[in-house]
């Protein structure tokens, strides 16, 4: 874990409050239907990322690592109505590209990446039992084979459908992006995208120890 | 047009020079399958939005107004390969809802909502004629009647498939909206969500005359 020297100025949803709220570790149980008490979730995360470089082709890269998502209170004890906002503190994975060498994923420190659970819909005779996961990211992807350091100025946003549990571990997810989602260069931040993300798929991993947090990625 | 006052800090893609740029009114040529020179497009917009709240119900809204978009020059006279920039510079639409009275949206004068047009996929393989464009926005929608001021802090999405001509007149688009979109409340603009875009399909509309963008909404 490193300790997170900036404090984001922009927000994409609600900022959760983390005082107080004790850290998650392997050994939490993760009940279906349940709302649970307010933490600090510290999670595995797996996801197979494509990209697009303009004029040099496309390539995939599998990337493995952790998180750390705060937790609000539910809005209620009940599921069906529950509402539970989240904001991620710290995001570590990382990938090797065959072309480009290991690419390290963490949070843009100036941007808030927030989230919710919540019901898909709102309106009456929509309501379902399972919910939808969203999670608006700021992230950025470090190439330091290449001295280049890549981040999106759209978030990518990250979504679980049927969602059972809180946290939804294990469940698969994916990055809605409409075709490419434009990356740019930390190098010259107002140019063209140096990049394109064209494809997000990912999986929630189940709650890890304090030393696994430090060991992976 | 309003005179903007504000500059915006925040950045959902690359800024278009505007310096020199003339604007565009009926008249203006829109030629398929052709690059055009940079302009300040003023054109006129329509758009069907549907909003949750929640406690109260979902409402659908016609909109009508006009934006002003600069584009770029474009990175080719070729259309293949051409990539256009853009950024929303003013926006202005107006609705009606039986139950909130009037809607006049507007952009959100910290954000610049920014866009572009491009092939949709960008490997070899994947060329298409057409080409997509994206607009991430950030509005703000006025309801007087409740004394309500709503915005995004995620961006609307605004998308277009099958683009033929820059700009699209006349093209029909969507909002890619995962399930509900939160807006928030300038009254508790750190709160939870007040309302949920829910829907948002919308036309581009052709040009306008300098008064009819001062007639229109």
């Amino acid at each position: 874990m490193s300790t997170t020297t900036q404090e984001p100025t922009i927000y994409y949803g609600p900022k959760v409050n983390t005082d107080d709220v004790p850290n998650r570790y392997v050994g939490t149980p993760v009940i279906p239907w349940t709302p649970p008490v307010p933490g600090i979730d510290n999670l595995g995360i797996s996801s197979v990322d494509t990209f697009a470089v303009p004029g040099v082709g496309e390539f995939t890269v599998e990337f493995n690592g952790w998180v750390r998502v705060v937790r609000s209170e539910p809005t209620s004890q009940d599921w069906a109505p529950a509402e539970v906002y989240t904001n991620l503190l710290e995001m570590r994975m990382v990938g090797e590209s065959d072309m480009f060498g290991p690419i390290i994923v963490t949070l843009q420190p100036e941007i808030l990446s927030t989230g919710m659970i919540r019901n898909p819909r709102t309106e009456e005779g929509h309501e379902t039992r399972a919910k939808a996961c969203r999670m608006a990211v700021a992230a950025q992807f470090q190439l330091p084979k290449l001295g280049l350091q890549l981040f999106n100025r759209e978030p990518i946003e990250l979504t679980i459908d049927n969602v059972k549990s809180i946290p939804p571990a294990g469940a698969p997810g994916k990055g809605q992006i409409y075709f490419v989602l434009p990356l740019f260069s930390r190098s010259a931040p107002d140019g063209k995208p140096a990049a394109y993300l064209t494809s997000l798929k990912f999986r929630m991993g189940g709650y890890l120890t304090a030393s696994e947090l430090q060991s992976v990625a």
